[in-house]
């Protein structure tokens, strides 16, 4: 088999067998095939496409490219999630306690924060001590100790897709739907669960801009998953402004721990109510959504919730009782209001924005490797259709240096737009895929 | 300007601009852009197309990429000629000293064979003590002195076409016509010719199987040239068989000096008078393509034609009199007839399988580098639409080892195809294209 036949094959319309594309995705992760055949193949296959045989051989090709998680010692079904990213998203922070609260074993793998959003690996390292630097052995042990472990995403998960995404990012082959689900879907076959909740967002924070280039992109995943033996369920969620209050590492952990008080934002409580419930109907803790809402809502009432996040605290090097008393964790010395600068409705509030405020701040990374500022962030109070006065506040701003929050104050104002008309109310919850 | 914008424009279904295309080359050329961007943008650009004027100025930055040979010291209209290929092609040799003996300046670079098709570099050196290896200066003073000089390629023409031809020969990007076209183009526009004559061929053995192809690519190239500012014609020429009779460097060498004798086979007399009528008309030697072909039989009545090859023998290190003795040119040991295998009409001869038998001789060369025997090859009786009796020679094959010999014989049957039907004859000269 040589590759410049499956270029030409694919160039001139036809489709790639299961043995080819297992010979191209094995090849090229030995660095055998080189970069400028696979760079020619990303763009014949951008022009040509793949069908949903090819996809799924593409997925799993490399989801076997490296290591495999290996969750079956952990009793019950194990459910995972993932979002397609967004700002302000801590969901997993939230989520992951209120559904190992109800009994579903969560074995979560995250990353790190890159550009303008943030990773739930960063906002963890917030309680002091935290470490996801977990060995796979003492991570399922964990699991089934406390019923929830996250760690950070180990290097030869899927390693085909890290290699096949850096080319694609810089050869302008990144937006082909097939291409896009199957580099998630890697990870998450590799990562080991039995079912998976997606959350696909949709708007001007999503990669997904459209509403119906999100369906199309959870379609095309939950078909994946499905073939692949998976249960699979997709929620499209609104990311046309931050979701919560707020943005910046320390600042998402504390809105995280208000929530599994019962004291969060409603569009982030929302959110992590409606996945939460489809985890449990995934992972056979209930029959239906409605009653599986209403358990974890008992376990954010009874506290058990917050109580999981204490476990998954002192478990991974943190102190339980910072969960109890988030004011222990990082917090900035400057703490500034950002006045509305005219009176009307916000229209929008631009995630990249918001994002790269933040990141401007210290709270993000421009590349891999940069440290990030802890404390930093923003804290929303004006969202899209509220009516402000002028001067009144839109967000507080934390800040550890004078020069970067004047930088960062100034991309923040840009974010929002402020009209004299209300605007339409978006949904959060747009529609939940299932085939 | 990034290679990543120009790669998603042109993806996007966008133009280049003349500054962008002019970018990507000297950033390829200078090793700045990889392979990698530059395999995405072939593949985008065979499936997006390039208009004339992208197509113009892709050709224009090629041959601005590396050195330009400077004709301005000799005097009168240059004019080149440029064939797409073939097996048996040793026109340059025979109609380099005809139009040279008109008063055309003949001043041209050539390249060696590789594969099942031989190169004029190699062929001429069957003189023997003959170098191609000329400085320019050197070339420049023997075209003024003579009128005829031909040279090896110097390796700093058109870098960027020979690394991005490289490319695309790997990567399933060669079979474009804007590709193609100013790939051949960016070398004839940087070797200084005032006017080019094309000559590309149609048919099995051609790169351009299909007739349309082959009109489309000479109007392609002609477009081109013409916007250079060259005068342009192009042939369309049949190579659906081996041109005249003689396969092989030396016996290519014998061929092309009885027809500078005016003995040589009709077809490829004609197709030298054909092009030779071009040149002659292009370079102001005649008003029309008639009465230039009476010029050029006269100076083969003339002896004034050999003459001339006689000159550049001697002019390049070679011995005036073997253009006279052409039996002291290079003689195979073994020289062995090749009976039909059956009686009928030779329906057709397979040029690649003519090729490669000659190879298998050692007339040619696998790699670049390998070592070539001048004086293998085929000396072909029988061509298509011939009646042949089985067991009547079809060719003479001229071999220096018993065991090559025994396998290229094998393959040179291969080539034929003898049936009862008497073939439609082909024309020679297709097409004549100047617009």
């Amino acid at each position: 088999m040589r590759m410049y036949d499956l270029i030409l094959k694919k160039r001139n319309g036809g489709t790639l067998t299961e043995d080819e594309i297992t010979y191209m995705i094995d090849g090229y992760t030995r660095e055998e095939i080189p970069d400028y055949q696979m760079a020619a193949m990303m763009m014949a296959i951008y022009f040509v496409g793949m069908n949903d045989r090819e996809t799924l051989d593409l997925t799993q090709a490399m989801a076997a490219s490296g290591d495999r998680l290996d969750l079956s010692a952990i009793p019950g079904i194990k459910v995972d999630k993932h979002s397609t990213g967004g700002v302000g998203d801590k969901t997993s922070m939230a989520l992951g306690p209120m559904v190992a609260a109800c009994g579903i074993p969560v074995a979560k793998m995250s990353g790190r924060g890159l550009g303008h959003t943030g990773g739930t690996i960063d906002k963890l390292e917030s309680f002091p001590g935290f470490t996801t630097d977990l060995a796979e052995e003492q991570f399922i042990r964990q699991v089934r100790d406390i019923g929830i472990a996250i760690m950070g995403q180990t290097a030869d998960l899927a390693p085909a897709d890290k290699k096949l995404y850096a080319l694609r990012d810089v050869t302008g082959t990144v937006d082909n739907l097939s291409l896009i689900a199957s580099s998630i879907m890697s990870k998450k076959l590799a990562a080991g669960a039995d079912a998976i909740v997606l959350d696909v967002k949709t708007g001007s924070g999503a990669f997904m801009k459209q509403e119906k280039d999100a369906k199309a992109l959870a379609r095309e995943m939950v078909s994946i998953g499905r073939r692949a033996g998976r249960a699979m369920v997709a929620v499209i969620s609104d990311m046309d402004q931050p979701l919560g209050q707020a943005v910046g590492n320390a600042l998402e952990v504390k809105e995280a721990i208000s929530t599994l008080r019962g004291r969060g934002p409603e569009d982030f409580t929302e959110l992590c109510l409606t996945l939460g419930s489809q985890m449990l109907v995934c992972g056979g803790k209930s029959s239906s959504p409605v009653e599986a809402r209403e358990m974890l809502l008992e376990a954010v009432r009874s506290g058990r919730a917050l109580e999981k996040l204490a476990d998954l605290a002192e478990a991974q090097g943190g102190r339980r009782e910072d969960v109890y008393h988030p004011e222990h964790l990082p917090q900035a010395s400057i703490q500034e209001e950002i006045p509305a600068p005219a009176s009307g409705y916000i229209r929008r509030i631009l995630c990249d924005e918001v994002g790269m405020s933040s990141l401007i701040l210290g709270g993000g990374r421009e590349k891999k490797g940069d440290p990030v500022d802890l404390a930093v962030g923003f804290q929303i109070y004006k969202k899209a259709g509220d009516y402000v006065e002028k001067g009144e506040p839109l967000a507080v701003m934390h800040a550890n240096d004078e020069t970067k929050a004047a930088a960062a104050r100034e991309r923040f104002l840009n974010a929002y737009e402020i009209g004299c008309e209300q605007p339409e109310k978006r949904p959060l919850i747009v529609d939940i895929i299932k085939v």
